[in-house]
């Protein structure tokens, strides 16, 4: 990056006002997600009800809900377009699980430790597959090909992700491409959506994707960083939450600062505990040790603010308002939330 | 089943016919499909296609491309949806052989085998993905609608199999309800979208529809009595791929039949095996021995023989065609098979 932006704190990182201007939409978002994860085979509802209620944010719905308010949209199917984006995100995150051998997600046992890989890839399919189905009702081919592209880049990046796993030569570059697939794609297409269903300008469709990239890739940033705590270390031995991503051999932006920066002694650690996975009890404290003495959590941060300054900025083609506003402060709490 | 249709054999069982007919179109679907299986991540192609290169007979695929020639189809759109729906069979044959653990597909190592579960899960995820965003392009909703609502289905039917493995006491018609989800449903919705493209009737869509359905339920009947061979036991011992179903605790119609049949102490067996999955090196051939005593193996191949004439029958509807002809032969084809 050649010019990396200054972020400035104009916004206070509150998602308050975003949720109560969603509140209704949201609230029939709720309803249609319990609706359509309904099936006569009762193991369904039974495992994605367990994700969906699991206390996620519901941040890419909701800007899904917000962007179509942005656009003045006045119709219905906001709400099928929304409960889509929901729907296609539980189910890469039912895959998720089984593909990293994960125990645990968002503080609960992860699903598959209950029903089983095999439950959570088939229920996973079945997400997939009703994300589609219930597209056809919005009769937009537009918000069709928006959102099926973006479940073939997040399929991409998620292959690239672990392709790229124990591989500690992994460049920056090559990290922000697999971040751009695996998680900004539905960004963008949650909010280009809302553009599409309003029959907004073009300008505003590019405005709402370049807004959802950029929130993205921010998003995903913020959320390697948390993955090591507060980089004290301290955390590492009380919350078994931390540490997730080293303990997968994943290799995140803070570690490959680290490894550019390492002597040649830490860069023999770093292959040990990341490429060959040959991890001890103190590897993780140790890592966070590494991670700090190189500052990589804050310039991971740092980094995380140029793209949230490029969202905000995308956001400057609408004229001022209180969704713009709540989006304003949507990004500002997308950076500086601690969990 | 009150009255067991009696399967005329009129038509030789030959699929060269429906072959000669589609081979114009078949080989622009080969065609299609190699270009969309491309993506700058370079395991997606190579597993793609390990699957779809490794002699699969696309009878699905050749069905949508027969129906819409059926109904006079001349535009190009049956070419996309041909490729999609062998892409959406591709995908869970991926998912499937992860769920099973299977080995073998084929008689080729199954692809999870070289490239882990991971891959295989994802790369399936990538398909499922492809496909609705190629049927984009058809511009059809009611074709979505039909694809997307089969892969619902699909999965549904995959995850009832999943409930159902190992339960000795499942009987023949929820055995019915699950061949009838996770098979029938993709050749329903690639025959009927032959007709919704060409914009034929509802008669004709709701004909075709009838069609697929039970020439799907025959095929998969046929295809659970072949897994035991032909019934001598003999080929256990030599062929590898007898009796993966057994290995695999699945209940099938013919171990319904048996089980039903059978004395206290084969329940035992059954349960040992199936239930229990304790299974010994001669379990295999003992099964084989008691499928042969209630001449199970026969039975089924008369239930299939049933839903074939029913799939003849709908096909009554079309006026005299050489495809038509070439439909029948197919359908003579999938129960006379022996592989």
């Amino acid at each position: 990056m050649a010019v990396i932006l200054q972020y400035k704190k104009t916004s206070k990182p509150d998602l308050s006002l975003l949720l109560e201007l969603t509140k209704h939409d949201m609230g029939r978002v709720n309803e249609n997600i319990l609706s359509h994860t309904g099936s006569h085979v009762k193991t369904i509802p039974q495992v994605a009800n367990y994700l969906i209620d699991s206390g996620g944010k519901r941040i890419r719905p909701m800007l899904m809900i917000a962007a179509s308010q942005m656009c003045g949209y006045e119709g219905d199917h906001h709400i099928v377009i929304s409960t889509a984006v929901e729907f296609l995100h539980t189910a890469t995150l039912l895959h998720d699980d089984v593909v990293d051998d994960s125990d645990v997600r968002r503080g609960k046992q992860a699903a598959r430790k209950i029903w089983g890989n095999e439950t959570s890839v088939l229920v996973g399919d079945f997400l997939l597959a009703r994300t589609f189905n219930m597209m056809v009702k919005t009769g937009s081919l537009e918000c069709l090909n928006s959102l099926s592209g973006a479940a073939v880049t997040i399929s991409e990046g998620e292959i690239m992700q672990l392709a790229a796993a124990k591989n500690t030569s992994t460049t920056e570059d090559h990290y922000l491409q697999i971040i751009q697939a695996k998680t900004a794609a539905l960004f963008e297409s949650a909010c280009e959506m809302g553009a599409m269903i309003s029959n907004a300008s073009e300008e505003q469709r590019q405005a709402l994707h370049a807004f959802g990239h950029n929130l993205g890739i921010a998003f995903q940033l913020v959320d390697d960083a948390l993955d090591f705590g507060n980089g004290s270390g301290l955390e590492a031995q009380l919350d078994k939450n931390i540490g997730d991503d080293f303990r997968e051999q994943k290799i995140t932006l803070p570690i490959i600062f680290a490894y550019r920066e390492g002597t040649k002694e830490e860069r023999k650690f770093w292959d040990r505990t990341l490429k060959q996975g040959d991890q001890g009890d103190l590897d993780l404290q140790y890592a966070i040790t590494l991670l700090a003495k190189y500052d990589t959590l804050k310039k991971t941060k740092l980094r995380a603010e140029h793209y949230a300054s490029k969202a905000v900025q995308a956001l400057a083609l609408f004229p001022p308002s209180e969704m713009r506003t709540a989006l304003e402060q949507t990004v500002a709490f997308c950076i500086a939330r601690e969990k």
